[in-house]
């Protein structure tokens, strides 16, 4: 860059005087600041997100403790854009000395630095939740909370933001038992509408995912909606799972071994992951450049590469089926048979496998075809002979851990990757404008949100492609389907024109040969069959044909 | 809910027991285990938001300190997937004592708690860098800065995740001046392509909206890519700016009070906020139950709230322009033209206007038609007379605070604006597929981004509004160019149409009337024009009828 163009630009006020403004700041004070990243933006869609937030929480509050959830929804409007929301659930209750941190500060809880399957994973967003009350109505929010030990106890709770710190006030013990919590807040700048992105699309839509859960909503015109659980037995407990070897990155490897009890990598290595068997870490001793045997604590950046590279080099068996708990093929598809009302429906649960960092991760998939699949756009009642035409295009329902992902659908791993495929070999020329629901759950120990929202999970190649392949597998029973039911189509209108102009060749070849019509039109319609049976063992030989390529 | 199911549930393990696992995180553990939610996903996607982080930092540094910023990127592969990034500016430097926290500790800085306008606003961007190249790598981050009054100083430094503080290794002062900052840093897990994505776009829309600076970029390959500076002469330095009380929330209003100096309200409210005069105070003074002199560190949540609803019924000049320094109309019209190429192009900045929480922004809004607008998807070698066809689909490039947005289009407000608008209207009948570029900038003293990854812009209410009408207003300008280009199309097929009868025409006429042939071919001739001129008049007259309707 030449001399001249240094000359022209000032020569700038000092770093000094510009660094006079440095400060810091609490997470809470930066949430706050930002509400958008917390998925607190839009009047209905703000609503939704706390309803998700409470919900999730204490499903995972339940589950974790083994009792089956019932959960109670409750919104109550106050005034123009101002409601109060209470969510009541069965759950463990909060210990008396946790309850201020576990509610009243952001980045605590007990979900965060652990690997299990739970809704949550951040330990933000009831804190959000309550502290967005407090910024637009200047109340805490209410709590009772008890335990199977404790007393119950009611008191009101808001966060100092500049501290990042809970605020109790008013408590006191009920004389009255509740195991379980109650969370009573009120907020401004939000509205209850139904509709797609609604409260009422997420509670049904959790009850799709959750069917051991039993949920009771009521809404702000007092009218209550009860999704009651089908199925009477918890789900399996995810456990917490230690980090699968394959994916494992280098620093985490370090901080895992800085933490280690163990005194030597070998035995550091068997305890700290999941499936790190004797054979393995044999292989990886052959493999490494430096003993074994040494002391976890005092492994360099260079040695813990070295065993990751080895990991890479050594095989282990995917992930314990144990800590990932997937809906299952068979409640997917009662659900979805029972919701969308469709034509054709079929699920796979894909087998547990990992992504980048060690997560442990399984997707499920279901494409439901024809009837009430879809979305419905548009109904045009005095249509053809056949009744009203409805205009359907497709939707995609998307979840994560089993809680119902509403907003953002464009900027999610799930919707580009059902995007992705080519739906034309499958029989749908135009998936867009196509009846069709594709459902798809992806289940993991941490879920790899793209914002604190948690609204849209990221691409990570390794979900992508099991995505990808799941959906394959799924579409290509789908289009099988389909081409079925076009020939099908096509041989019924053959039958039918043929059916058709029969009488009338009956008529004149009676005329011109002087034979029995009777006789004629038996011998006619058998033809007629023939041929198109001859059809359909084409029809069968293409498509042997076909599968065999494959 | 019946006894019967509460009975069926398991009594659940202990809260006390749940509650064992409790812990707190630091923010910077919380974003290591959350790379996603910082953009830093998919391995181009995370080189080019590293590029972003870096670059709008140094670009911020120099404008804050009143420097034209020259700013030279380097990308160097060390190995598969493997790479070392290098950024230098010549702004105004780190100080020696506030380096270690400028870089090494998120949520801090001298950007989060001001009101003014910059492309950081979060305190995480290069501290989130850092973390990712040591976590990737293992290694520190070197540094490079001097400030005009300090020596130059040369450090490494790293960020210990779980305390959220910075680690400073091999600081020296170096003989050598440099006034300005040097980033370097190593990152794995990435990679270098060209394409829609990349660095090479990143930064191609960086000089579109930064005329003033003069960037210099390196590829791996050793390609220099150079955009000099097309104004020598710095923008307007956004100033920080009061909250405008137009949107202001009763939770800031409080806080602002708490922290205010003044000792009555009314003071407070002059102080502390653009735009107050003492007209506003008094009107204020009338509506609120309260005495406006008592002491504003008394205000409670109830008298702040009044003082709210009071604001929203007087009226306020529109936040000071001063604050906001959009890109211009002339400097993106003139972008636009180089760049793009297209047939036509028009671009409007609005007047600023404020969005909830009183924070005052700016729209601009450009579109480009025909051409080389659009984003060219295939080339047809073998089409037409004309030559090869191209097929182009809309494009739509959106900034915040002049920093290109490139990923997470479909969770923006800015795409779904436009795609809210009704390009029928406009001549346009399928906007996807047209050769439309829409540029959108929105500048704000805080931009409201979904993560904090700041990749896509909330929807909220103020900012789409004023969006749609801009675009709107350019959109009626596109519509009748394009419905004039069509006209002039139409009338030249005619004129070709009748240009090629005549001839035929008047060879019959002129056989079955015996009259002359040149004399009835320019009779002809005269009255086709003429007719053609008419068709001109009554378009102009249906146009005219059109305008008056709006």
């Amino acid at each position: 860059m030449s001399k001249k163009e240094t000359i022209i630009s000032a020569d700038g006020i000092d770093a000094d005087v510009l660094f006079t403004e440095f400060k810091e700041h609490s997470v809470a004070d930066f949430f706050k600041k930002n509400r958008q990243m917390l998925g607190l933006y839009g009047k209905q869609r703000t609503l939704t997100t706390i309803i998700h937030e409470l919900v999730t929480n204490s499903l995972d509050a339940c589950e974790e403790a083994g009792i089956l959830p019932e959960i109670e929804v409750q919104i109550s409007e106050i005034d123009k854009e101002y409601y109060e929301v209470a969510v009541k659930d069965n759950g463990p209750g909060i210990p008396e000395n946790k309850v201020g941190n576990a509610l009243g500060k952001l980045l605590a809880g007990t979900k965060f630095h652990r690997l299990v399957q739970t809704r949550g994973q951040q330990g933000i967003g009831v804190s959000g939740i309550i502290l967005f009350s407090q910024i637009t109505t200047g109340k805490p929010t209410k709590v009772v909370t008890g335990t199977t030990k404790d007393k119950t106890i009611a008191l009101e709770i808001s966060i100092d933001s500049k501290t990042n710190s809970p605020k109790i006030t008013n408590k006191q013990t009920l004389e009255k038992k509740h195991r379980g919590t109650i969370i009573k807040s009120k907020f401004k700048e939000i509205i209850y509408k139904k509709g797609q992105n609604s409260v009422d699309e997420y509670l049904r839509r959790t009850a799709i995912s959750n069917p051991h859960a039993s949920i009771k909503f009521q809404d702000p015109f007092g009218e209550v909606t009860e999704y009651p659980r089908t199925i009477k037995k918890l789900p399996q407990i995810p456990k917490e799972v230690k980090p699968h070897p394959r994916g494992v990155s280098v620093d985490e490897m370090l901080s895992f071994a800085r933490h280690s009890q163990a005194r030597k990598v070998s035995s550091f290595l068997s305890q700290s992951f999941d499936r790190f068997g004797n054979k393995a870490i044999e292989n990886v001793g052959k493999f490494v450049h430096f003993d074994i045997n040494k002391d976890p604590k005092k492994l360099t950046w260079e040695e813990a590469e070295d065993v990751v590279k080895a990991i890479k080099e050594t095989k282990f068996i995917a992930p314990n089926t144990d800590n990932l708990v997937p809906i299952g093929q068979k409640h997917i598809e009662k659900s979805l048979r029972a919701i969308v009302e469709p034509e054709f429906v079929f699920v796979t649960t894909r087998k547990p496998s990992v992504y980048k960092g060690g997560y442990a991760f399984q997707v499920e998939v279901g494409v439901a075809y024809g009837g009430g699949s879809g979305r419905l756009v548009s109904v045009d009642k005095k249509a053809d002979e056949d009744g009203p035409r409805e205009t359907r295009v497709s939707e995609i329902i998307r979840y994560a851990n089993k809680a119902p992902l509403l907003f953002d659908a464009g900027a999610c791993g799930i919707t580009k990757t059902v995007q992705s495929v080519d739906w034309k070999r499958y029989g749908i020329s135009n998936f867009d404008n196509a009846p069709v629901s594709v459902f798809v759950n992806v289940v993991s120990v941490h879920i790899p949100y793209t914002s604190a929202g948690k609204t849209a999970i990221a691409d990570e190649d390794e979900i992508v492609t099991d995505i990808k392949l799941t959906l394959m597998d799924v579409s290509r029973k789908l289009g099988t389907y389909i081409i079925q039911k076009k020939r099908e189509a096509e041989k019924k209108e053959k039958r039918r024109v043929f059916s058709k102009y029969v009488p009338e060749i009956v008529a004149a070849l009676s005329k011109s040969t002087g034979k029995n019509k009777e006789l004629l039109e038996k011998n006619l319609m058998t033809m007629v069959l023939e041929k198109l049976k001859l059809d359909e063992e084409e029809d069968k030989k293409i498509e042997q044909s076909e599968d065999a390529k494959k």
